[in-house]
């Protein structure tokens, strides 16, 4: 370990993704908290999806879902579960994608862990662990998805501060999809970035043995 | 939404991240079962941190943390907390990294989230709160975390299938730090990789209102 700060771009030889993909993803990426009017089309979405979708789960249960919400109705509809200090950057960005765990998601496991048939009846019989492997995955693809945004080059604003009661009530009242994670997708606005704050050090948060 | 599946090159306007970024990072990626014997530096353990800590989380809270386990003796002490199955895999691995809570994460709130004083109180004073963000955010942080060692040119093998309650025993015992996935890094071995298996289809996964 060198004991001095390594600055992202210090040694290109530790990276293989490119400096430009760095500051896309990560170095020079912020969340966004206003967006421009410039519109996000349906194609751009799918892509982020298509993107997203190869990162990886435990087992590949994947059971994360989106609900991506673009038009005036549906952002209306969406408003009335967002906290006020956080409705005003929801209103401006041309898309909110709602991330959600389907709680049904066994269902899909023999398509998608065809080589583990046990895998379906033992998530069904364990409510337990049906719960914690779901919680835990999607929750897991919720990063991989932020990061899929900027991929499309787009500016990504996750939100925590809203109320998942009244957003599943309001678009899955089935009770099988239940949201987790806001995110606001589009171009930044005029006031889109906040100053960038510290993170803990490498000494806080690693340990080495 | 064209009706066509889209494929990941199959328009490059949709991306700012570059084919060979998309390749590394998602769609040619896959998660690595077998390591070879080229051994990974500190200074690249170092690198991966570097890139995922500026990956979002709730208020800025960061609350993973990474332990490196690199020495032959610190791989022992892992292995009697991997399930059977997964013993091959991780001892492959030049380094397996532990990811964790940290479950006294408050602590840094002040340094992390300078403009939110009332934050680190509130979070003290609110277990549930607390745990769910703790939770929520410490998983977050380890799908940037996946992608963040494949950006750094390594595999990368992320395994649910360990026995944490051992695991923390063994190398957190005053439970402060809570171990929620392990990650296998290094450089792909002759048996690295499986089939790569199918995702949720774009309309089994994603609404659109």
């Amino acid at each position: 370990m060198t004991d001095s700060t390594l600055a992202p771009d210090s040694d290109q030889a530790l990276y293989a993704l490119s400096p430009e993909g760095r500051k896309l993803l990560f170095t020079e990426a912020k969340t966004a908290y206003d967006f421009s009017d410039k519109p996000v089309g349906d194609d751009r979405l799918r892509a982020i999806y298509e993107l997203f979708k190869w990162a990886p789960t435990s087992a590949n249960i994947n059971p994360l879902r989106i609900l991506y919400v673009r038009t005036e109705e549906g952002k209306q509809r969406l408003l009335t579960g967002v906290a006020q200090p956080n409705q005003e950057q929801t209103a401006s960005a041309p898309v909110t994608a709602v991330l959600a765990l389907d709680t049904g998601y066994p269902e899909y496991v023999p398509l998608l862990a065809p080589s583990n048939p046990q895998l379906r009846p033992m998530l069904e019989a364990n409510q337990e662990l049906r719960e914690s492997h779901g919680d835990f995955n999607s929750t897991l693809q919720a990063g991989y998805f932020v990061l899929a945004v900027r991929a499309a080059g787009l500016a990504a604003g996750p939100m925590k501060g809203f109320n998942a009661e009244a957003v599943d009530k309001e678009f899955f009242p089935d009770g099988r999809w239940r949201s987790i994670l806001l995110v606001n997708i589009g171009y930044p606005g005029a006031e889109a970035f906040r100053e960038r704050l510290p993170r803990p050090s490498y000494e806080q948060a690693v340990q080495l043995v």
